[in-house]
């Protein structure tokens, strides 16, 4: 990497981890500046203005999460075993940043009466996820892994609520219990849709990690 | 009510409505006298701080919550008629507040990471409806509508994660599917459980409004 790459690459991990504490509204190029011991003419040398920090923050996340959760479940079996495998990673990925917390969730709840490119941005990615689920689910049918008639649009909505109850239980009620009880759930919801014919379930595969 | 208790109550649905439109952070005793055309020291009469203010802003959503949610479903039958009344009237509630938010999901994720009194109190008003859900379904049991074997916290961890991704979908994502889809899953999830004894499951009263 050239010197301005690496400036810019450390500007915008810095960005992520305030925006991880305060959120995406919380960042201000002086409060980078600040931390990066640079000037604020700087930071706007790398970017453009405030907002245009604030989407690329949202664009590394999303490169993050796609390193972690999904690419890796591209390497599992079509059908039943990737779909488990993305909602292992989704899980873990958050049990692992339950200190920080997710963007895209607490970015939903900053941004759901902000209309705006940053929304626009957030929404992009949380929507291009929930697609990547129905995929796989779609696929796991395809396979014949799941019943021919599977509702796959309820089964992704299922799975992506018990990981927002998941966020609020372990965040604001501190409570732990979340991760056993989206595998009792998510076994309960793949067995009311399995083909007969299909293996036994994938376990997910969870890695909790204590606070 | 004397004169003193009316002003005190129309603060305190102004300074409701604002929390509902900028969160409970946005509140400020300025912010409020401004709307009311009071002085700031007229607003400090009747709440001794900015604290106090929020704290009553939070009692008068969870008083309003139970007289529209919980009091109503008293007039149930005990057991699968009264969880089920509980469930179509927060539902129901979520839709009807879509516009605004719910303060107890959007305060969870402005308080989970602040300590203190105002994030205590929200926890003691969220915990206390989590409680009164999970004493409904035991009851339930114990009026054998539900098998004996019933994980009555898992149930009650499935229903309140649907509702967090109702406010999710139709809030941030525009969806407004998630009703349609608590529906099936609630279903679902009490066919799972239902004593073979147990008369049809009672459908969920919904009304959706539509934004």
């Amino acid at each position: 990497m050239r010197k301005g790459e690496q400036t810019r690459a450390a500007i915008l991990d810095t960005a992520l981890d305030l925006a991880s504490r305060d959120g995406l509204e919380g960042l201000t190029i002086g409060l980078i500046a600040d931390r990066m011991q640079m000037s604020k003419s700087g930071v706007f040398a790398h970017f453009g203005s405030r907002e245009d920090l604030q989407i690329a923050v949202i664009q590394e996340y999303h490169r993050r999460f796609e390193d972690e959760v999904f690419l890796p479940s591209l390497l599992e079996d079509r059908g039943l075993p990737r779909l488990s495998a993305m909602y292992s990673g989704w899980v873990t990925r958050h049990t692992r940043e339950i200190d920080s917390g997710c963007m895209y969730i607490s970015g939903a709840v900053e941004y759901d009466d902000r209309p705006g490119p940053i929304r626009d941005e957030l929404l992009s990615m949380v929507t291009a996820w929930q697609k990547a689920l129905l995929r796989a689910a779609r696929q796991a049918v395809g396979e014949g892994h799941l019943l021919a008639d599977t509702d796959c649009e309820q089964l992704v909505f299922e799975m992506r609520a018990m990981v927002l109850a998941l966020h609020h239980d372990a965040r604001f009620i501190g409570d732990r219990h979340a991760v056993e009880r989206i595998e009792r759930g998510y076994r309960r919801l793949i067995d009311s849709y399995r083909a007969a014919s299909a293996s036994t379930l994938p376990r997910l595969k969870l890695v909790q990690v204590v606070r």
